[in-house]
């Protein structure tokens, strides 16, 4: 079994996921590549090296530059905040390594662009990180949708809701908490949330033509964390959009941190002539199904438990009925990453995946702000 | 159209569901026979006047004798509390009436045997309203089973929860509350709740054999409402059972007034070899059904909302998807006794089936008591 | 009990919905005033006169003329098609009766407004049957929103699917199907679903400021059950909006009949600071509650089961986790209306309510052919 | 970190489980001891060795003496099937070594007094792998009764139903089968399923006194895959029981794996005379909680999605709303067992604790084939 030299930026959240999916990769995948926590990087130097020792890190850098350039790296994993992609990522792939980056892409199209650019001249691998894809009911969506189960689509709708930052007492910035910084993050929940919808809809149902958007920042003015400073609040709190896809089906999308009793209810539902599928990442190892094919008087939604070794990804994993959870996404895709590299195709979503999105976002935040509608083609 | 005179007993909750079926069913059904409000009878001569005029009963009695006697009555509806059922049952029938009874048939076994001879000797049409028979989705359960979509039965389970007499200042007697008087009563959960789920699986899963039975009373004494005293309370407030049928399946039943949160939760399920179904009276316009003979990686538990025109009862009423609730059972009931009355083939439930129901309430009661396994045959 | 003179124009399935209501109101609640089915007027002699035997209707016309000029009728109740609705309803303002008009109002805003001009001059009651207003949970919905359990509403999400027109080979025009023809409906959804999701949202969570729209018709032609010719579709088979409130909350509005799947999913969900709602019209005796008050670790949505004697209207029916159906909603607006009648003050929706919903459906319309946002404002 | 070496027993499915709990907890758990994997043992040489590689343990044992031998072990983890346990737990006492053993404890009662009196005698730390008092909803339904939040029990109920035997063709005995041949299992569901349902309900409800029960083998014949014959399949194929707990309340058990439908649905409810709580694995993140003393007509159950900061366990995982699955139960073990070391008190399940198990399936085992009730006292 090959080596690949996993060198990760950040410690947060995302960072621990995807250590966690290089740790345990290996014991549930057959796989020709041994991931290895080669290095991570991060500014603080104490909990870098914390983190190091946590995970089983060889190395650790405080400076990112570093482990670029450290030539025993195969893959720069970005896990760090949204205003750090560009710029590490075209670094890395100038020094020649594969990349995995956390979504959103970039901050913005510009940005997003650049670093499409640069992996694409560079010729290096590429993948984002849209972990809800590899959700195996999902994927389970995609398979149904590709045998043409639902015949034409008519519908897509999407939300992805919130409730995490109604206090006025929350700072922008810091911790967590850069995701209400617009410098940082670019965006609020269109980049944040939407991007996640837009991600799994263009997958599962082609590519947008066009969008009409509303958003909205309730808290106008939050204390900034670097600067003691309340200042204005540049994110928006709340983000919706009608769309219409190429297939001409037509499409709602909302995103909020706003809607009280949902804590990250990203659900999904197409409906086509034949059939219609529904899943709901608060139980996400659930797909509704409903074939219009049934017999008249018995169809109804179908509650599949998507836990049988037949279904994707699960045959690595128990037995049917024991459910996974959250983290087996990143394992998923780490797991199509190895075998990717291994069969010399990698695997979706690449960055200039993750760059349709972006344009999506973009058009979005451009007719949220001009009310009128934005084209999403090139 | 033949008019068919109704002659009612009762004026509490059920005379009102009663009541309201033969005012309605003309609206909904095409019928031969035309249901006329013709007395009402109760002992209350203040409380019957004021139903009467509230239904428009053309006539009012304060003793049920005199409406038995009343040559105009063609049937004799018993809605009264259960300690008058044998009674005047057995003297409609003598008189030649037809009978429509409320459950349970009788208090007790030895009362429900009388029951059963005098109708049958007097060859009347007679029907017990053991009403959640003709909820539509188990109307359609009965077809599915009957079709022989499950197969072989290996399990049912069916259980009656309900909350409303867990504080200990409920009285026994009175109003509603005569359901807490063993001797108005005959018994607690066992004659007023398990007795619709056992008359259900009869239905449904051919004969019971045998069973083993434990009841329980939580509050010992309980003020009775017509001595003031505080006395023994002796109906069951719970009562569980299981059981094995002559198919061969296997069954567990429950009811309890105890049951904090359930307000009237009757459910059961069926497991078989092909497939499984499951109906809860608090969503009682779905029935949730599992078919095995689906793809594999496509079975689940698909909930069929029984509001189409192919669902039974359902073209009588509105359009898919809008619900109907609790007292369209009793439409439904009066519908079928009418056609089956038109066709010379009165359908059951008959006091001979409810008769089999409280064989299976004796066997319970002596099983609980004696902590013995009883037979339930002949 | 005064008796009030019923004189109903139509005869399909709004008609026997209304006509249940008038039988059965007085058996259920207590009133001043006692609804007389006096005549019933439609364009069929023969049917009408069918109809009226059904329904026990003392008479009835081939014109709806003679209805609005017999002096023995106090409420005129127009349940037929849309594009009669501002004929009648004018003349009947005119000839000083009461007025009971099925949604929507009118075909467009140019006929509501004449509507409402002619029954706020002549002085008559009037109310719009926008039924879902009184489905119990609705009420209550309403209940803890006015007692300010929400706090500050943040969004507000309705969608109603259905999926009956799916097939290309239903055609335009004739019973049923004139909900296809632009000539009689008006519009599509958006005047027949929408317009539902719109009249509860302006009476839960106030006035609409602009909106931004889609609409869609799949199927371009269908044969003119009239005419017999294939001619041009000019219904909105689909129709979405974006829109903001007065109150600062944004919304989601979305109605199709081609959501494979749904027969009539009339969901609403509303997000404040303290808590939300949902309903859903397919289990429309629930209503599911998040209540941010609750100790944090106890958090969950609540799914109420909407039968108890202290939910509203529910004391007038059975008795807890007996659910009640569609047509309920109609007898709860029918004893709302006579016990207005009696204390002087007619309940909403008045036809100026209902005129307000007809300024939203209006922009939405116009929104969909301009691409621009459209005010609501009067 | 102090390490603490392990051995462990078994290639299946539990020792896959096990092995990954040993991998995970030192990520995400604050630990003063560092499980080792020191070595496996198992019968098949080149499996074990597999086996061994894929999880990195470092050496293996193709016999288990030599693994309980081996003076670098620590702790003996049984995850072979059952007819091995006491065997090995018995020479693991004598040898000094601390003990976790997959349930069920024993083959029968005899055997699990040995196991219990072994460990006692050898003072060893011990501990049974009933994992599922670890899925953080049920820890945290032990915690909200431990407050007394529920009042005076009423009612205990439990099932486990699956469905993977149904077919005649599979044999009895082999790799995961071995649950089919009595010889090894020692009982079907009532040791496999029903003790699962036991462990969970002695922890949450107190000790049960007697039980009247009925079991049932379905398939009477399968091919024994040892020998190639067909032999009288001897395991209860199915298994249900009353049950009267020490506090009062009553209880319904089940257990089968021919219910259709279900592949691992294991669900109890608890109800109190203040609350009710109800827990399912196939949703196995969710609570669902019944508080009587929300305001009254506000009450309703509440589905808890118990994936917050200030659940049990879950601020070691993710952020709310990500939700963990079935293998994260043993790591939760682990990490109660490590602390539970390092603080000087194991936590249970003990062996104790599992004989008390034990105890009831033996009763529940005699009361099906005497047909009597029998007590569960020791």
């Amino acid at each position: 079994m090959k080596k690949l030299n996993i060198g990760l930026v950040g410690y947060g959240f995302m960072a621990r996921a995807h250590s966690n999916a290089y740790l345990s990769v290996g014991q549930f995948f057959e796989l020709k590549y041994q991931p290895v926590l080669k290095a991570v990087a991060a500014r603080d130097p104490a909990k870098v090296k914390q983190f190091a020792h946590k995970w089983g890190y060889e190395s650790h850098y405080a400076d990112w530059k570093q482990l670029v350039e450290d030539p025993a790296i195969d893959v720069v994993d970005i896990a760090s905040p949204n205003d750090t992609h560009a710029e590490i990522a075209i670094a890395a792939a100038q020094a020649g390594k594969m990349i995995l980056c956390e979504k959103p892409l970039a901050r913005n199209l510009p940005e997003a662009k650049q670093m499409v650019e640069a992996v694409e001249r560079a010729g290096v691998a590429n993948m984002v990180w849209y972990n809800y894809r590899r959700v195996p009911a999902v994927t389970f969506a995609k398979q149904l949708i590709d045998e043409g189960r639902l015949g034409q689509i008519f519908h897509y709708r999407a939300k992805f809701l919130q409730d995490w930052t109604i206090s006025k007492d929350l700072p922008q910035g810091g911790q967590a908490l850069w995701r209400l910084d617009a410098a940082v993050a670019g965006s609020g929940v269109t980049g944040d949330l939407l991007a996640h919808c837009i991600d799994t809809a263009l997958w599962l149902n082609g590519p947008i033509q066009k969008v009409t958007a509303m958003t909205e920042t309730f808290i106008k003015e939050r204390t900034h964390q670097q600067t003691g400073k309340v200042s204005p609040v540049k994110i928006d709190d709340a983000s919706a959009f009608l769309a219409r896809f190429q297939n001409g089906s037509l499409a709602t999308f909302e995103a909020t941190r706003y809607a009280r009793g949902h804590k990250a209810l990203y659900t999904f539902e197409i409906n086509g002539e034949n059939g219609s599928l529904f899943w709901d990442l608060h139980d996400l190892h659930r797909l509704q199904f409903f074939d219009y094919r049934d017999a008249g008087n018995l169809r109804g939604w179908r509650s599949i438990h998507v836990t049988d070794a037949d279904h994707p990804y699960m045959k690595h994993w128990w037995v049917p009925g024991l459910q996974i959870g959250y983290e087996h996404t990143f394992v998923h895709q780490v797991a199509d990453f190895l075998n990717g590299l291994a069969a010399g195709k990698i695997p979706g979503p690449s960055f200039s995946d993750a760059l349709a999105t972006e344009r999506v976002v973009d058009a979005v935040l451009k007719s949220a702000q001009s009310e009128v509608w934005q084209n999403c083609d090139v």
